[in-house]
């Protein structure tokens, strides 16, 4: 039996403990012994090298990961990575959301949402140097600044070869830079997905849950030109041919067996101080969670179900409940853990290593004290700063900013103009302006940013805006009818709603915007000097910060090199591999997840009704106990799900997770609800990430929707 | 890794399967081999004697099952069975339910509630022959009252002896008939009692639900006179000396270990034809659950929260929300099982069995046909009989009713009077009309009666009564705020609210009822007639099932006998013993219950607030690890509560679980959630009962409530 221990999520130590750890590739040979000691049969130096086998063959598709598992470009990923692109070629006479889709010829493949990329990483390069050379002696914004000329630089510099995508990435809060360099391919087709009752299954219900019977995948297909190049969508253009791809595990893995992860996680926050630790579970969790559940409330309210406007919203109800329901169990796992003293613990702890040596004292004597006092500074406003960037959620009030911040931009050379606003951000601007069109109701748009401006108005004089309490009317006499009326004559004359109208605004001058008649352009030009000065406070914060969070890092990273420990880096979208085992763990005292879930869970969970709407085809397979060549005895039925200790977050949605022999056994796509807080604070015991069996889809795809095509295109290994 | 199969509680066979089973004492001696294989260690054929160890110490409370564990009566059941007993010893100056309670000597022991008994089993006789010989001939109400005359001459017989209580048992539906003596304890006190976040550790939220960390014991002492006869409270009572009593295992029980229990468990339903089950399933269940829901609805709008009127209907409330939940758990279950599948193929089989001989057929032949056909007809009215019967759980109405109708049966001989109406259950009686102040609020009674009366008002006229439409003013013109106004004034005007009226009705003749003008008092007079009406027409079809019923036991009987399995008949209140084995089960697929949860799981689950709010000492004592002498190595910890496949039901509550030497290893005091069907079909997949480990209850004795006298008073053993 095993047992869930009090002191949840509450890794107390600064290095990685069994297994724990997003590795930056170019860590992992280093780590050999351990890596093949727990079940690592690949050389460990060949997932360091980014252009051969497996690395190559894991590919981001920004904000997802994905992987080649064909010689022809095949792509496979999450269904709700590839969700926007199946909705995208889904019509009420075709729904592919609903029935599934395949493609039985490369003819028949579908143009995924356009703007949709695979990116394929084929450089990493350490370019701290070139960032930090000749920065030393500058401070605050002036630092800031420099960093990001730098950045621009090399980005502009890498992206000078046509067809690739460079950023760089900040590692240890600054400590380390890297150039990534990817290749960008543009035509990317859907190949086949299988129905949202099966690819979506248990919907948001099941959502962070286990168990679990969500057979989360879908298949792309990456098309360059017939040179080899990315090029825009065309008829003419073939298939992308990977150096490698994976080969996919008919065998699949079972309890206790070596996984790791290649993927692009998002962010984690293993080295945050003790009070940053404190605010953020604290306040900022609480009063997120508030603001989120508010601004789902007044949706609702304004926009009822089956109303036009509420199909607007529905995603960002889905994405706003998303977090509500993340921030909910941080709160409550932080109430359980002893977080916040084992953070505290770990600072005296770090801190009597550096007394101990005069030259350490020397070295970082002051960091942590700097850090917090940084910290503090970073807290003066947050009331207002959050409910600021609510009122960021909304849409007239910030397109309005951003629109005229672009004819701002626009006046200075590309390579001094802010990142986003530069003319290789156009596309992605444009297909923003573009897009909300299908997001965006006059009159919930109104509501919310109403309950926010109210929110902003209760704050004391000193912490609000001049320039914005001007702008709506707020002082010592505040009157909410007066602030609804002045919303709606904005609402009723604002001529942004029409994406044509938005769209001209990018091409116009900040004469134009100036002289315009439209309430919200008039508003971004009021509130422009006050947002470039809160911008600059804000970075010349940002540079102080980052100078003295990677002096606590490099302490941190010291004290552990002196006890024979790597540190990884806190995620940030960047290329990682993680490694763990299939493992199941105690939810709470007196129960046990298993590590696999079998068919028989879907017939169980069965309702008819979406999210547990099963297709009738695959509940009659089941009970029938049809497993073909998928059985599995030790479950006696086929694996759906499984659970593993893989570390991972979002971001890392659609990473293939791979066998020893670096075969796909799963595809990563979920973690349970004890792990959300693992973002702050791995914990061995509950740390769990939710993969999609490989056999489940190979079952579904050879029994239930007959994929015949790509089961023999794909590589698939016993 | 368990699997929980498709077919939840589907348990399809007639006979017993694994650990199945509610066996009458009498029956274990012929299935000795087979208990000793499962792990009995003591003589099969001294658990079926009374009077000898162990069954002599197993005890009833009237509704609960209760235990000797010391030779001066200390009695051991669980903390909901004596709940009322607390309570009625508490105080706002002295909160024994909040605080628990320890009497260090026997003169410090408190009275229990009024009427509380401690009935010892001492004879069980089969008088199958007494009550049914001579009425062969006699057909429906007839023999119904045949056998009702025959069962109060044999109670009366056995209850000439002074201080025993006697009732007869109807086993497989009247295929035999059981009289037991118990020896009726009227003096019982409280001795001890963990506080109720202990005791009651997770309340409604927990109840039917697994993990459990629940403390639910608590103790009685059973004083009688210096003689050594049952008597009323005096302090001149002694405490009861039983022939033998149980030890109290410090031992414990571990995963797969033989237990048993011996209890009253109330009532099952095994062997209904598939038709009832369907009706039950498909209409009962879920308009019962409707019901009660509504009902539950109207207490807490008429009666809010924090009111007067609320207090008095919380417990109401609890009962009713209880099987609300249980039904819900039936339909659930239902819907996901074979049951309806399963019975009518057993039907089949059984239909297969008779034909195949022309005796059996001559016997069995037109049984299932007519035993359905008399269920079709006793539902001709169960609409409006639901309804009744819910107008049956309001107060004012049915209590005029039942004065009534004793101010009738007064008129005739105690032997010729309906049961409950005889002098033996007057003090039953009168305790019920006293009770009323308590639990009585005319408003919520008033608006419970009028939304069931218009539900009644909603039949067709052909389902109505007359006599109860023309109470009410209900016909064709139905108006509800005529029916409003009725009611207003009928609780106004009524003085049945009031203890001592209520009283004085218990011994007025039929002309006072006749002349009175309290309205409710002349709605039972003007009832009355159909009310008898009603009940003969009942009585005729039951005496009809009384005769059609047990010819179907009878078969499955032989059934079962011409393959060598035993039968137990479903339970009716009367002592049972079932055996089974410590162990787990999965509640879905991807989970598994773990058979023991432990002391950390009390933290885990602590909020600090009702129902999760464990003494603060409680919480210290496991955080610093202070397992004491009832640390368990499997566990890490001290096990709280444990699961085994023990087929049992409500009633059973505070049953001894004993091992295979018949030590008590833990107190039965509830069932999980997926098991609630279990009374319909035993399922030795998901059936488990739930206890409170022997070890908790020991740990908390000596650690947390230092209740060494009792520790010292035990036989605790090894």
């Amino acid at each position: 039996m095993k047992k869930w221990l009090l002191t949840v999520a509450v890794a107390a130590s600064f290095g990685a403990q069994a297994d724990e750890g997003m590795w930056q590739p170019h860590q992992l040979p280093a780590m050999a012994d351990e890596l093949k000691a727990k079940g690592l049969e690949i050389d460990a130096k060949s997932i360091s090298k980014l252009t051969e086998f497996p690395m190559n063959a894991v590919i981001s598709l920004g904000g997802c990961t994905a992987s080649f598992v064909s010689p022809k470009g095949l792509v496979v990923t999450n269904h709700h990575c590839a969700y926007g692109a199946i909705q995208y070629n889904s019509t009420p006479e075709k729904n592919l959301l609903q029935d599934g889709f395949l493609a039985k010829t490369f003819a028949d493949e579908l143009p995924a949402t356009p703007g949709s990329r695979v990116y394929v990483t084929e450089d990493v390069t350490n370019v701290t140097e070139r960032i930090k050379g000749g920065l030393e002696g500058k401070m605050g914004s002036a630092f800031y600044q420099g960093v990001e000329s730098q950045e621009k630089a090399l980005v502009a510099e890498c992206e000078k070869e046509d067809g690739y995508r460079c950023q760089v990435y900040s590692f240890h809060g600054g400590l380390e830079y890297y150039l990534v360099k990817q290749l960008e391919i543009r035509d990317v087709r859907l190949v086949y997905n299988p129905a949202a009752s099966v690819g979506k299954y248990g919907g948001d219900v099941d959502n962070w849950m286990w168990p679990r019977h969500t057979g989360d995948f879908s298949f792309y297909r990456a098309y360059v030109s017939k040179a080899g190049k990315p090029a825009d969508f065309s008829s003419d253009n073939v298939p992308y041919e990977p150096k490698s791809f994976l080969k996919v595990s008919a065998k699949g893995v079972s309890d206790g067996d070596f996984v790791m992860v290649a993927g692009y996680p998002g962010r984690t926050n293993r080295y945050r101080t003790a009070n940053e630790v404190q605010n953020q579970f604290e306040w900022a969790y609480p009063e997120g969670k508030l603001l989120r559940e508010r601004f789902i409330e007044i949706i609702k309210d304004t926009a009822p179900e089956g109303s036009d406007e509420r199909i607007k919203y529905e995603s960002q109800i889905a994405g706003l409940a998303n977090y509500a329901k993340n921030f909910t169990s941080m709160i409550e796992f932080y109430g359980k853990s002893t977080m916040l003293a084992d953070r505290k613990a770990r600072e005296a702890e770090l801190a009597a290593w550096i007394a101990k040596d005069s030259s350490r004292e020397a070295k970082y004597g002051k960091t942590l004290a700097e850090l917090d006092a940084l910290i503090a500074k970073s807290k003066a406003h947050q009331e207002r700063d959050m409910i600021l960037s609510y009122i960021g959620s909304t849409t007239m009030l910030p397109t309005a900013r951003s629109l005229y911040r672009l004819a701002n931009e626009k006046q200075l050379p590309d390579m001094q103009r802010e990142p986003g606003f530069q003319e290789r951000d156009m596309t992605r601007l444009k297909a923003s302006m573009e897009r909300i069109d299908r997001r965006y109701a006059p009159s919930v748009d109104k509501a919310v940013l109403f309950d926010m401006l109210k929110r902003y108005a209760a704050l004391p004089e000193e912490k609000r805006l001049p320039a914005l309490d001007k702008a709506f009317g707020i002082d010592k006499k505040f009157n909410e009818a007066k602030l609804s009326k002045t919303l709606d004559k904005m609402y009723a004359k604002t001529e942004l709603g029409k994406k044509d109208v938005r769209l001209a605004w990018m091409d116009k001058s900040v004469a134009d915007f100036k002289a315009s008649k439209d309430p919200f352009i008039q508003f971004a030009v009021a509130m422009y000097d006050t947002d470039m000065a809160e911008e600059k406070k804000e970075k010349e914060l940002d540079g102080e910060l980052m100078k003295v969070r990677p002096q606590y890092m490099d302490a941190i990273i010291a004290y552990n090199l002196e006890q024979g420990k790597p540190v990884y880096a806190d995620a940030n979208s960047s290329l990682r591999v993680t490694v763990g085992h299939v493992k199941g763990y105690s939810p709470k005292d007196g129960l046990v997840a298993v590590p696999f879930t079998s068919l028989e869970g879907i017939v169980q969970k069965d309702t008819g009704v979406d999210p547990f709407d099963a297709p009738k085809k695959e509940l009659e397979l089941i009970k029938q106990k049809q497993y073909g060549d998928f059985y599995v005895k030790a479950i006696d039925s086929v694996p759906v799900n499984f659970l593993s200790t893989l570390d991972t977050t979002g971001g890392n949605s659609g990473s293939p997770t791979l066998n020893g022999r670096a075969e796909l056994v799963g595809l990563l796509f979920d973690g349970v609800y004890e792990s959300i807080i693992g973002d702050w604070a791995y914990d061995d015991n509950i740390n769990r990430s939710i993969q999609v069996d490989s056999r489940y889809m190979l079952w579904v795809m050879k029994y239930l929707d007959h994929a015949d095509n790509l089961l023999a295109e794909m590589e698939i290994v016993k």
